[in-house]
């Protein structure tokens, strides 16, 4: 039987159905130098010590001459995996140790192939309301049903979560504890506490993605929520926001073995393993530098940088719009009065040479939502005035209408 | 309703049904410094430019600073797609532009992402028989129903391909066209021509893998198979066999734009991008070195290891062991008599110090298969010598039995 037809289009129904992403979308309308942009996502390049890691580049070629060249085991570089291992344990007495750690390709992967391993078509998952986009485009490749819990300053809304655990059964629950994006809260202690009671009586697995945590700029740190626990926790982190996100390295910590291996299985038929090269050239970074001396660095700018879109906000936005006040991380969320879209208002501001993420992409099933994520990390305090003026004079207009 | 049910296992169904690869079990059997292995696919480290590479770091960080260390965009460095599509063009004609590539985090990825947006369970698809293990992997994971079509010392069988054609429809081939995985056997100019008429007639995608395709070190290159058409084909390409694989950097090469923005958007959810750090040292050092004179070096070594190795075998082996004369690439393959388990034959031989890949991971279905692959890159001529005379002296046992 010869196939007469002409059928172009090989494409899985999966693939079919996924649009590309709105996010990349709106950061293509952009490319005009005059605007002034609170729409990305991207690290001061303060945080990438260029001259350190240059001097890294030669230690580890001298040292290890081929070995950073060559194949390597998917896992990752055991001594990177010891570093994190203490590092985690020393500051969240985590008890972890290498063999709890796979090094991933950024913690985007880690969300991937987390999707890959746990979730079956329909499998009921939580995830916050907002919620970071990536991880809700990883997830939606293997079609779980989705259930946003409303996320409050300090946290999920704890009886809405309570109301859906009484009648289904969930496969995992997504949170960004600290600094989370796209609005900028973090958990506080009754939170994460009541939280993972909540888990261990209900046995599902909490994924806790902690990009941010360590760009804490007010505040004490607090305790993970389920990071430590034996069966019901994986913990991601990541050196995007402290050392380079071009890189790409991320991690994944689980004491919860059929997930690990599952994970590493996976990642072989993803990508064999992480570049090694890199993996050598941030662990001779981590342990010939003073790694937290860095941060504080990147912490004191970023406080700078938050402080001045604060104040600018109090000082040119109307009274009826409200906003996050982050003690970390790279964000903040600005909710409009009700029935405002801020879609529409992006395409204004864009006329106006002034720039942020509409809030839509951070929602599964709404649409024109009446919020937005500013992000704070990528202009100088200046620049952040003359943008949330610019900004402050559509929102005058654009809540009149 | 509280669950009092303690489980534990998270896994999908797709998980729980995916084992650790056999061949990873293979190579942890190996941790003993006494054996001679031709097991791995490991390429010499002649193959790492270790001093260019060093200087490239240099001249990338110096030149354009943080932008080496931000986020970039998921297509890949444009820069180093433009030298992929140039290269390809005054090599083989294929008419490509940058717009026809995308940079995956080395040529497995590519593999992972192409399964994931073009298999719908239950597809059918056509891949080699023995065929490379990585793609059975990737593939495996979207569960597509396999038609293994057997490989001749010139390419597929092309009648088996013609039955198997006339009551079914497949979605794509896979084939290494150059040097197969495992087999070292490249298809004949007539068979690619069959081929690429067959491809055409039935209306499937062919995707062309091919990391050894540069190391021919016999014999004159020849075209690909569909490469450069317009609808049907998907080529991969590598730098991991000629400059490092340890910065696991490959790319896919097409100019069906449904598939490239599907890869482009799963690619996204996967890694964001890769790793752009790497991208600019090996474009770096492309535009500042003589690639092809150092691809020659690699060439001129492995045809001194494999000439060493089917010289040893002519020594060593019985006459009725039958094996593949590879024109380039990495790996020879070895057929036993019928009957004979080349899993039995492995736990002999590592008891022998000497070790290869039975062959059964390259099957779909196939076990206790008669046949295995050497790799001859990773030892010196003298090396091989001593190891294919230990394996002849227990393949005259064993054929024996």
């Amino acid at each position: 039987m010869i196939n007469t037809q002409t059928e172009y289009n090989f494409l899985s129904q999966q693939a079919k159905s996924t649009p590309p992403s709105l996010i990349r979308a709106i950061l293509k309308a952009m490319q005009d130098d005059e605007i002034i942009s609170f729409a990305g996502g991207m690290p001061n390049p303060i945080s990438f010590p260029e001259k350190e890691l240059s001097v890294s580049m030669q230690n580890v070629v001298k040292k290890f001459g081929s070995k950073v060249f060559q194949y390597s085991i998917t896992a990752g570089l055991l001594e990177l995996r010891e570093y994190i291992a203490d590092r985690y344990n020393r500051k969240f007495n985590l008890g972890i140790n290498a063999e709890n750690i796979i090094i991933t390709t950024g913690s985007q992967q880690a969300l991937d192939l987390l999707a890959k391993v746990l979730i079956d078509k329909n499998d009921n998952i939580l995830i916050e309301k907002p919620g970071y986009l990536g991880a809700i485009q990883a997830f939606s490749q293997y079609q779980p049903t989705f259930h946003p819990i409303t996320l409050e300053n300090d946290g999920m809304n704890i009886n809405e979560l309570n109301n859906l655990l009484s009648n289904r059964k969930i496969k995992f629950g997504y949170v960004v504890p600290n600094f989370q994006n796209p609005t900028g809260i973090s958990y506080s202690k009754e939170k994460r506490d009541k939280l993972y009671d909540i888990i261990k009586k209900n046995n599902f697995l909490l994924i806790e993605d902690d990009p941010y945590g360590e760009l804490r700029f007010e505040g004490e740190p607090l305790p993970y929520i389920a990071a430590g626990d034996t069966q019901n926790s994986v913990l991601l982190g990541s050196f995007s926001k402290t050392i380079t996100p071009g890189m790409r390295l991320g991690y994944m910590i689980t004491k919860n073995d059929d997930i690990r291996i599952a994970v590493n299985t996976a990642k072989e038929a993803a990508d064999l393993h992480t570049n090694i090269f890199a993996q050598y050239v941030i662990w001779d970074y981590l342990i010939n530098n003073d790694f937290d001396a860095h941060i504080q660095k990147i912490k004191n700018l970023y406080k700078i940088q938050s402080t001045a879109m604060i104040e600018a906000i109090k000082e040119f936005f109307p009274q009826n719009i409200k906003y996050t006040i982050p003690q970390g991380g790279m964000f903040l969320w600005v909710t409009l009065p009700e029935g405002l879209s801020s879609m529409k208002l992006f395409d204004i501001a864009i006329k106006n040479k002034v720039a942020f993420v509409p809030g839509d992409p951070f929602y599964v099933a709404e649409k024109n939502v009446n919020a937005l994520r500013l992000n704070y990390t990528n202009a100088s305090p200046e620049t952040i005035k003359t943008g949330i003026k610019r900004l402050g004079e559509i929102l005058k207009n654009y809540t009149l209408m």
